[in-house]
């Protein structure tokens, strides 16, 4: 038996605001009625602005982060297409898998898990491919496996810099709605988003934002496709309608959710996860443990990956969190997996509930035989939070 | 200003229940905790027996309808395979559609919008194909356009009569959990479904049913797919998990919707479906109005199409019964636009909801230039509902 | 198993506005910090407001209508003083049986259970009382039990013909936030009100609107009091607080009903109050049954009480209409019972929720046993609502 | 513009478990229909476990804690009834002030605020009442003001031993559903309560638990009363029914709160409760600070009262931790103001909410002039809930 409020600090699903639930608490609509084009018409404008675009166009599925993955490739590539894409880390791995289950032919930059987008590799290899074979970029903006942000512009400067005319794909999952993200300026030609993180939303939609130039190729795109299809969408979109039924519940909850964010303000709301992330990394230091992520101007706001000392289990830490102090943390993934542990520290939280978060590791890492000192990560943590408070 | 409850009577999205709306409306959850499993452990057999089922698999997508008509054929055929399907209305022409723009070979029985599949002719192309050319035949059980429901056994009957090995496809989008369905005694391979019609809940998950047979065809089918591959939900679903992160909370509405369904009992669903629309029925006919479907042996149970007068538009009744009334009518879609207004009568309805409905429509038509005699379809249904009362 | 969604048709509680029942399903807040005090703010001028008052001071407390009946007296008045009372059904009844018990004296002015508030001979009783030994005058404004409205104007036209200062009590139970109601320009200086009707929401506060004479008065009043005492309101209540811990949900809910009542205009509230009410009546008239009510100027627009057939049991309608038909009717109160069946029209409803009561009614009466003709009430009430329909 | 959830650690409102808040977001029901009955029925017998009492009777009023004091003296008590009760906080002088104000005649046994009942003392004044002329002792099971818990059965060994017939009436407001609390063996004859604490409940309902001695005294009792009457709800609750419109919300939530404090056991619940106020007590002794309460024996399990250094403000510290880090503190109240702050650690609670609370008094005292080490109250309750977790 479990009281009180569980502690819910995985990258995603996030802690989903009252005002969220309730607003997806509400009887359904007819979404063919006159009435309906309302909701699409306030959505749009305003999931762009999340996505720093004024030039883009935004979408809307039902599906998850890794159908947007799949609704991006097809839209745009065709099978046998030469694309390149860095790994460092799950998130990277499963974008490429889904790239080569759908037939496109994927060069790998391989770098060490931990390790960002390297943005000159990434110029190398496309100054060397003068042949323009590469038909697409593909980078995940923060490797939500390894807590680890990558430099956006400075791959697109990279990829400017080649003169290379790849489409630029950008997985920004758990930065869209979190951290500056910027579609316009950094010329992404296809963002990919889920409502599970800085949306603050249920999973179960995904988002996309797409340039004008990516949406000039839909029909040379010859992968196969249906639900997927962009064109359909458009058609659709441009009356305020969806081309199937809309998950209108998720619908109303985005409408809340885009308010909370425009109250906040995008640029406060990635201070705030700026500052927040900042205490959870001082309280990992005050413990004397790792973060996966090899160089502080790379770590994540968003999530921090733990790396345990060796010979310990970091899944034993979870386990324990989880049964004895109601504390949702992430596994580590893949090759990390029992070497990590990760604190999401993504959407709807605040200083104390990060606190308690911490309190709640420290009592873990204890019971799991990491001995660190109890209240020290929450001392330093509190210390940073009072250095940085307002109000 | 509109005050008081809307009458939704579109085939879909139907009335959420209270109960399922509260059980969404619920914090977001690890769904990789050691306690995770317990939920979809919990759901799975129970959404087999919806469908009929106690030999084949179920499984649970966010997406809508339609994409589970594309994860029903990517994952069993491969591009060019030929295929028979019936086209009687909007949605098994988007169903074919579907099939054709993922790169099947499609023969297609046209019946007229009103018909339904013609288990004879079916059964007459399979006998014919000798060389078993047809690795599919595709049918829509209940066409949401035209209000009919077609014998799904008769098709059964003819396919074995032809002695055709082609995988059985049915759209049973808006019968599953409402009307009869039989997945194992139809010895059905893919049955589609949607959360937002029988079962009740927001539209933004969808199901399938596929049966053992067709799960032996996964490694062989050439389509290429990624989200939509079974095989990473049923290595994930075998340990209680989902490949990517599921749709939370509609996991948590359907544990409700599905308790509700048992609770009614699922014959008692059917039978309750059968006398609401049969009072729908009753109420046109008493209006001296004509349904598309041709024959009532066919009527469906969940939605009835009314056809309008020559000269008239519908949309001017379901545009007034809109703005006017508080109540939403199906439109006609495809070929059907203009010439028929729907109801819907399916999900978590009663009489006098009915009955409100009902008298809207009369309203609705009168206004609208279609003169009915005020209460005269009213008390037909009322007729009928006393007659068949109890408690 | 009842599905769908239940018809209540009686005159209280009414039906809840899903915004306000999701403005209160909302965590709690501390009624004691620096923020409370908005809450507070923002209610009690528009709350004044609904009573049509400007002058006059409003309060809430936890509580029912009744708990209003004895917080009204035992703040300005004082053991064995003597109040005029009209007695014209069951709740004037119980209101007068609280003064009574409260150690008030009571002069009844009775009338037959279905009139409204004599004012001829409310003034004929305060101008023989030249003593002015009579502190109050006592009267409901909308018998709930007999479905009669009150000319509370003509009562005060007839307090100010007898140059009388009595005070003047008006319980505003079932008729405050849903008919026409001038606080101040009747010169009331007790009105009553309850959650549960015109605002719509859950039982449980209690509303007063205190005149500035009678609020000079509270000094003087010697009934013993404590939790109903206003000047612990008063004190309170100035800096945005409360005496004791406040209703803190009902007070999340009241402020979006108060929204909801000012979106759609206190005025257009009254008219649709009308205007539905009206249907309600030419229902029964089409049946040919009666009200109790004795004469249409005095028809209650928010309740009808109908009167059944002599030797019939209007308990029977109502079980049958609640057991068979999921629709709650009001019974018959005190001397009514089993005479009358209520028809509730008061709070968030609109016509297909009428006309699927009024369905349900027609239904019942027949399995009753009082054979009215099927359709012939809501076909009455349909011409109605078309004629008058706007949108 | 706060993000995340509010930490609230006030003594009351306490935290509404989602389970309750979603049970009370329901449609209204009739609640006179042959079906209401249930609710009350399912209730009454649960409600009055949580008093520890198979004997008495249970009572739900509309209403709060204080209207509860008031229903509890007017029901068996007469105007002149000497009463011999004990003041020892701001709760025990308004329970005061409540008897005198309805009439009744107070002797009062004053002890220093942070001091319990002197079981000792009342023994000796009833000893000396050879008379009898105390009807009735009145005291306050747990002082919230203070933090100070009482040995109410030490005060029933005192009123037996001095042979005395005084009805013993008990404060329980902050105590029954969350600390032990024993009606039958303590032989309590009124025992209070209110929703909003232990019952995890929005404010605005009370209840009342009544011995059978005191059920004798109602015809005797001279107080005026009439919303209060417990010989109504008495006649009323006997069918399932209540005398007025019962506040069918709460009564939803109320369901539910009993539900999980069943699925706890009440026992369960008093040791949490002391487990996580001992978490609290050791935090405070860490930051070298004081609590009201003056001796460890009647510490209070459900608030804490913590005494600021001479010549600080505590409603400073509150006002800091409301503003700047999203924590509702409780203020000192009465001759406490600014004196003391509380932090209140009852009702659906658990360790990591305390520890983020705590995390946030550190932050608050320290920004508002009072050092103390962060972290250092963090540990010590870190390393109490260590020892004694389980799981």
């Amino acid at each position: 038996m479990k009281t009180g409020r569980h502690f819910l600090f995985v990258p995603g699903p996030t802690n989903v605001p009252d005002r969220v639930l309730r607003a997806m608490d509400r009887p359904m609509e007819d979404h063919r009625s006159s009435a309906a084009p309302e909701m699409a018409r306030s959505i749009f404008p305003d999931l762009l602005k999340v996505f720093g675009s004024a030039n883009g166009q935004a979408f809307i599925f039902s599906g998850s982060g890794s159908a947007m993955w799949e609704a991006s490739l097809v839209n745009a590539l065709s099978p046998g297409n030469r694309v390149l894409a860095v790994r460092n880390g799950q998130f990277s791995t499963l974008f490429i898998d889904t790239a080569q289950r759908l037939g496109l032919k994927v060069d790998v930059i391989d770098v060490e898990w931990g390790d960002a987008v390297p943005a000159a590799r990434v110029g190398e290899m496309l100054a060397a491919d003068t042949a323009h074979g590469y038909k697409a970029v593909l980078v995940v903006h923060n490797e939500t496996a390894t807590g680890v942000t990558s430099d956006i512009a400075a791959v697109r400067r990279a990829i400017d810099a080649a003169i290379h005319p790849a489409l630029f794909y950008v997985d920004g999952v758990s930065s869209v709605a979190s951290l500056d993200f910027r579609f316009d300026d950094w010329k992404v030609d296809f963002a990919i988003a889920g409502s599970q993180k800085g949306f603050m939303m249920p999973p179960g939609i995904g988002f996309l934002c797409v340039s004008k130039k990516a949406l000039g190729l839909l029909d040379q795109a010859k992968c196969p496709r249906a639900f997927f299809d962009l064109r359909d969408q458009i058609k659709h979109n441009a009356e305020g309608y969806f081309p199937y039924t809309p998950p209108i519940a998720h619908l109303f909850g985005l409408r809340a959710a885009l308010d909370l964010l425009f109250e906040e303000g995008l640029a406060n709301v990635a201070a705030r996860h700026h500052r927040l992330g900042e205490g959870v990394r001082r309280a990992i230091a005050a413990w004397g443990l790792k973060l996966c992520a090899l160089d502080p101007k790379i770590y994540s706001d968003t999530v921090s990956a733990v790396v345990v000392p060796d010979g310990l289990d970091a899944k034993k830490v979870i386990d324990i969190a989880f049964r004895r102090y109601n504390l949702s943390l992430g596994g580590g993934t893949g090759r990390l997996v029992g070497k990590v542990f990760r604190i999401g520290h993504v959407g709807d939280i605040n200083e104390l509930m990060v606190l308690g978060a911490l309190s709640g590791v420290e009592m873990a890492l204890n019971d799991a035989g990491i001995p660190v000192t109890l209240g020290s990560g929450v001392a330093a943590a509190q210390q940073w939070y009072r250095e940085t408070a307002t109000g």
